[in-house]
């Protein structure tokens, strides 16, 4: 499952490139930030009344759903990031170096200040 | 920079079982979906707030602190399929569904109702 | 300027009941709840987004756009009201209890969780 | 219930200037726009949460709960608008502007660009 943020690194990069008329991804660089922040923000809703949804349903059709916005949110954060010069490759990186943390450390660990939340 | 994915997978499926007290995924979990989805939408404020300061900056220092951002904001989903019964193996199968058709037709891909954005 | 919201209402409550093809509050509740709060979800990252870039600029445009966010964003968390039966005065009423409280007690007054942010 | 709004404004003018210690408002001002900007985040996916509990609960207390979100969540674009010098009187001309309208062109009149949504 492994090499399809790679991948998909990859792709990002080329369509950033690509003509805004034929690529969705070069049609939200073309719009600028704040049109591909919208869709991260439009997105990040959508899973969560997803979630709800899958939640109140219980079904195998919500959790279908609900992997498809999430799969839409992480999308759109990964053309944010290309639009910022940054990648998947980057993400993982971070969460690899947390990862190697232990469980007690987990919390203090993300990049939370102490009162944020 | 592969498994990193799939080891969290197994560290979130671990952890949903573990003490409230002594893990933070743990301490999601029990005060519930809810919860979970309240971080899920600060995570992505804080995700938009650090896109516009570093484009603003335009500085390493930004960027870092995005990518930090982005990290927390897909933790908290892997949190919350991880609640709901799923996992990023899910995620990563529904990208890579939509890997495998052409730039072209990649919008029509998405599982964006027409009229919605 | 202050029965702007009381004739809101008025409005918002015959608009439920109009033709979703004539006017876009009935098509709204039309197309239901989560729709709606799709549009919630939109309004409020528009609104920080204007906000950053209200601050960015500091020019009586940016803050114009902002002001419009902002009504956006009243404006379709009011449609969500009326498709579940409430409306402008119930808010109204609630900020209004609210204020009769002392200024030092004015956090705990509002309804937040202790350790919820 | 009109002149809420115009006393708020007024409060929250004051309290711009108070002591960070003994005022949440004066605090949230000390702590800058992003930290406002959070609230704002915040509170509009407590509206989400709420609305959708409501919705499947069919309760008077769930509606209690969604109307206090709601004035919550009012309450956090008050403070940014107070904190980039603006305020509730000028959202309240921009929905009287609006109100002026025909309803058939409401859509149209809003501030949103023709493909946004």
């Amino acid at each position: 499952m492994n090499d399809v943020l790679q991948q998909l690194d990859q792709i990002l990069a080329q369509r950033r490139q690509a003509d805004p008329a034929s690529s969705y991804v070069a049609s939200l660089h073309h719009k600028g930030l704040n049109k591909i922040l919208e869709k991260v923000g439009e997105e990040a809703t959508e899973v969560i009344l997803a979630a709800k949804d899958a939640a109140g349903e219980g079904s195998d059709g919500g959790r279908e759903a609900l992997v498809g916005e999430v799969a839409d949110l992480w999308f759109h954060t990964l053309v944010m990031l290309s639009h910022l010069d940054c990648d998947a490759a980057a993400v993982l990186a971070c969460l690899q170096q947390r990862l190697g943390l232990s469980g007690l450390e987990e919390k203090n660990a993300r990049s939370e200040p102490a009162g944020g939340h």
